[in-house]
């Protein structure tokens, strides 16, 4: 197993210099092609879809996992879709981010380069092979894919239609590389081959995130665990915090920035949290809280800190009455995940405060966490959220997939 | 040891904040009192660095790392006087990169933040100590160091005295705190210690920078390892080469932009090669290289695949004699270490191509590798050459060391 994740890594990396040089045109020309085969391969992956939901139903996998592993011919719509926009986006590759003559005559410039060989390790959701693969081409990077095994039939189908898209345009086909070996080891592999790949993006749960960070030899971005918080500040317009905290859990729990806890200002918690409560119930969510909140209604279950470090993606809401702001702020330290943070208040000072001293990719003032997405702040796609702070930070769209390389023109100058 | 090192780093952890929020007078009023107390200091530092180099005379050390060590009045008023330069920089943190409104009334803006805690891996030089104190402090991060152990006692000296200044500004010591375990051990505890330090920057020898990227669970910036080229190509002014290869070889072979091996074209190798050599000689340089290299003249030593891997930071030139541009590409992409990389000629499509295929963090063309420094760049200050691509590549300033974070406002928004 070593040797041959190792000989396709090495394979990937030969050929990646062929993908950094190619024209705007040729990628978006490979691009449309790849949209296109997508759709005319629709029955063909649907098919292999199939294979995989049925494993999943033996094993017996909740509906929220079912629905993220399911493809119809309108979700492959809806990738192919996502592939033609990818093609329409401004090409990142060859911008001069910036230049200036020196004193001495030198003229230094500041370009933009791809990363290489982007190592992308990712959990059922087979759109993420799609997505993965147009914004690495478009960024110029080269592409090894381990996706997770529950979804290896559909992938496997829309890695081998995509391929097809490669030989038509005559590139090497090792320009996007998939492990199709479903053994747990095989990550574990790929983490040490920081000779031929250079960044490694992991997408999933905070057990697969974990696993990389540990053990990765490669730079990682680590990317959207989301411990999500919506302090309800004293001051706060109480209609609007129902509807941002309504907004933040059940839009779409299963996403990373989804809120998982709701902080209350004691001040304004009898007034808010009945309220809040009832409503959160009536969607089926399953609240849980500190003492304070258990206090405040009927099948409100106690939330202990265990409840308050998980990221749920589920219909499910941790409660704690605070003090004030600073314990508010105290807690999104202690058990926030440096994703997405918001505080609803109409106190100037306080939100100020709020959006200085929380440490977060994003931070909201009076709106859902839910907004922390790559085509909600205009980057028109998205590889992940990324919650580290080095290279990027928040929403990763294809600048945030390029390294820069300094180019010096000289006419003999020495120091 | 565990202990001791995990309460350091927890105690910094715990105080970052403090530093991230200061305004820029009072870093630069610290920063001026440091700058002071170094001079103020001086013969405390240079008798305690009588120590280590009495340690270092014992060990039998070499005359250039001995240099390395060797503190003066002059070397210990240069560094305060690099320290009222960071002073005098501007100030990174708190610059608006970009905003923008978006269509539902948001308000993004994306703000330039501090990293957090950076931990500094560095040996020999104690200078290393006042650089990066001085730079994380202005770019608002604590910092943790774990300078060598053949620099313990002048390190410690340097860092004791800055702590004063700390204090006389009323803020917590443990924003610097010095590791002064000398034990390796201590290396690999504090690379595990994720949870406290944000980015570690190794400075140092290969031998360093492996063992940090292969153990460390905190994100690494690369730096430093140079295994630098000059190619001179068929068609350049050979009196420029001459002068450019001297210059990168001699003029400060210690330091990781100096060249270590030089690529000649075999239709210029004839003119060019025996008036290199001889001069090189001259200059008490150990040349070294292929076989049609060693007939150029007497005294040339051999070179195999390990001389042209190392990084010998000494007066030795490996030097090959390559068949044409793509041979000399070929060799920089096996050997070289993505540092800086040189190219002499007169062709103008050579030059465009060596710059656009050469991967490394800097690419010249016709000048010296030596130009690859913060300095020259006009950056006012450097912690380091990155030569990882992800986060910072090349020359690394104050905006490296930093991140960048999401501050959105809004008046009630859902999605």
């Amino acid at each position: 197993m070593l040797e041959r994740i190792t000989e396709q890594a090495k394979a990937t990396r030969a050929v990646a210099d062929v993908l950094a040089n190619l024209s705007t045109a040729k990628k978006n020309e490979l691009l449309l092609k790849m949209a296109d085969k997508l759709e005319a391969a629709c029955d063909y992956i649907l098919q292999e879809n199939q294979k995989d939901l049925a494993t999943a139903h033996e094993k017996g996998i909740s509906p929220s996992m079912m629905d993220r592993l399911r493809l119809t011919a309108e979700r492959i719509h809806a990738m192919a879709e996502g592939v033609r926009q990818v093609a329409g986006l401004n090409d990142p590759i060859g911008e001069i981010l910036s230049g200036k003559s020196l004193p001495n005559g030198l003229v230094v410039k500041k370009i933009r380069v791809p990363l290489g060989v982007i190592g992308m390790i990712y959990e059922s959701r087979p759109n993420v092979t799609v997505d993965a693969i147009a914004l690495c081409i478009k960024s110029g990077n080269a592409v090894i894919l381990r996706g997770g095994s529950e979804a290896i039939h559909s992938n496997l189908a829309i890695v081998n239609s995509l391929l097809e898209c490669l030989e038509e345009c005559n590139l090497p086909k090792a320009l996007v590389n998939f492990i199709d070996i479903t053994d747990r080891q095989a990550v574990n592999i790929m983490l040490k081959l920081n000779k031929y790949i250079d960044v490694i993006i992991p997408r999933g749960g905070a057990g697969l995130i974990q696993t990389v960070i540990e053990n990765s030899t490669i730079p990682v971005i680590e990317t959207g665990v989301g411990v999500c918080h919506v302090f309800v500040d004293e001051s706060a317009d109480v209609d609007m915090a129902v509807k941002i905290v309504l907004n933040a859990k059940v839009s779409r729990p299963a996403v990373c920035n989804s809120a998982e806890t709701l902080l209350v200002h004691k001040n304004i918690a009898e007034e808010f949290l009945p309220r809040i409560i009832t409503e959160l119930q009536n969607k089926q969510v399953r609240v849980q809280g500190c003492a304070q909140t258990t206090a405040y209604g009927d099948g409100i279950f106690p939330a202990t800190d265990e409840e308050f470090s998980r990221e749920n993606l589920d219909l499910i809401l941790s409660i704690k009455v605070v003090e004030d702001i600073g314990e508010a702020m105290a807690h999104i330290a202690r058990f926030g995940t440096k994703h997405s943070e918001a505080i609803v208040t109409k106190n100037y000072d306080n939100a100020k405060a709020f959006q200085k001293q929380v440490d977060a990719a994003v931070v909201f003032v009076n709106a859902s966490t839910r907004f922390t997405d790559g085509f909600e702040f205009g980057f028109g796609a998205e590889i992940g959220i990324s919650t580290q702070k080095l290279h990027a930070r928040g929403p990763m769209g294809l600048p945030e997939m390029t390294s820069i390389k300094y180019i010096v023109d000289g006419d003999g100058q020495i120091r």
